[in-house]
């Protein structure tokens, strides 16, 4: 990817400098307020806010010519000419959490290259993946084709296959039940914490098995960063059918997702919940 | 209570200093090595033996009479003479998110005093309860008739009355899923952290409106601080059926949970999971 160390060095600044702005809003409830309606159709917290706008600070200091994807704002360009990158940017995971002082929330941003102008971009162009889980300071990178990082280490997906000596994060609540329970009768642990972006990585780095949400309702937007980081670990990621994601890099698609550390447990979880 | 101020100073020595000897073993693979088997029938983990030697070095040294429950060692009797109280500690709860970071472990310590010699003691003589979040340095607290704190502050148990708004912690795998699934599938944020002393904390502060966990396995031992931290909060502790906990306090006894942060939101729960 054209200009790897400059976009390596302005996502760890877009981490860090959001991690900031966030902290004295952590457990606050003022922070949870509403303040507008997103982009993507649910309602804009002021602590969302807050984040999003220090990522388009960063964004628009930088002088090149991108595109920034973000649950708030929709898509914006920013600078001049046609863009180079497209930023796919949560700014801040686990709202709620956060606004609760639940210890796990932070921000996930992803990075796809632009070759053609014409072609719309799509979860797989994604190039460099980053996630910081705020309220421990981890930090979860990929490169494609260089493996993937928690705080500058190596880590490697879960070798585990077998459900019942399974720990694995699931968003079975609102879901229907009928595919779910049958897991939740096998599975060893089940965690639920409130980040999907961080839960995620807790794949890529083996503290998880496996994660499944199947409502159908997870943004794009919100798992373009850990997608290349499990991949990029030795781990899978699919719909609840076992199809490759394939949404665009907007704020209003959605999928379901499961991924894994290994093939035989993301074919034996798909067996599990009924999928194709 | 007789001592009050002597056996606080204890509990506060014991939650920080368990706390430092623990913190070099959090996310090592090695502290999950199972080291034998403990007195209430489960795995002993190196991480948990460590933090429970320490508890008992601490109350060997305080040089008075006591009673000590504790998970892995089961009950002992330390200094000479009729025992004045009962210490009722998990000195680890969250074992397995400490061997992964993930960030919910703690301690959970409950003091119940002896007024008789005789008689068994139960989790309602509990007259102060300590949990420290070590993954965060939060310190709930409570007196019996004096209200409880987080960190020197006042806390109240939510008020909220409505499920489909509210977010509760819900241990609903490896549940009976026909009692679970009404629930699942109504309540706004459902919560797993795999900490239960922290997470019943959680209904005590209102971060949670409730808590539920009716696989009927859980020790009285790891509930028996946070059960009187959610009462002097405002909230209620019962079993599933709306009973009041009665296990006596030892390692064996367990019980099924609800705790809510008010009347009528554990009216709902108990009804929506078929309790009588």
């Amino acid at each position: 990817m054209d200009n790897f160390k400059l976009w390596n060095k302005i996502s760890h600044q877009i981490l860090n400098e959001v991690d900031e702005v966030v902290n004295p809003l952590i457990g606050d409830k003022k922070s949870g307020k509403t303040v507008k309606m997103g982009a993507d159709g649910t309602p804009t917290k002021l602590i969302d806010l807050i984040a999003e706008e220090k990522v388009v600070e960063i964004l628009e200091g930088v002088n090149r010519s991108l595109i920034l994807v973000s649950e708030e704002i929709g898509q914006i360009k920013i600078g001049e000419g046609n863009p180079e990158v497209v930023f796919v940017v949560d700014p801040l995971d686990g709202t709620n959490n956060a606004i609760k002082n639940i210890p796990a929330y932070g921000i996930s941003l992803a990075i796809a290259d632009i070759q053609n102008q014409n072609e719309s971009m799509n979860i797989n162009d994604i190039k460099m993946g980053y996630v910081k889980n705020f309220a421990t300071g981890d930090i979860y990178e990929a490169q494609k084709g260089n493996g993937a990082k928690l705080n500058g280490e190596n880590i490697q997906s879960s070798s585990k296959t077998d459900i019942t000596q399974a720990s694995m994060g699931a968003y079975i609540y609102r879901a229907d039940m009928e595919k779910v329970d049958k897991l939740c009768k096998m599975i060893r642990r089940m965690r639920i914490l409130g980040s999907v972006a961080i839960e995620l990585c807790y794949v890529a780095d083996g503290t998880y098995d496996a994660f499944l949400d199947i409502r159908g309702n997870l943004r794009i937007v919100d798992v373009s960063a850990a997608k290349l980081i499990i991949e990029e670990a030795g781990g899978l990621v699919s719909d609840e059918n076992n199809h490759q994601l394939n949404g665009n890099l907007n704020v209003l698609e959605r999928t379901s997702i499961i991924a894994s550390g290994n093939h035989e447990i993301h074919k034996e979880l798909i067996k599990i919940i009924g999928g194709k």
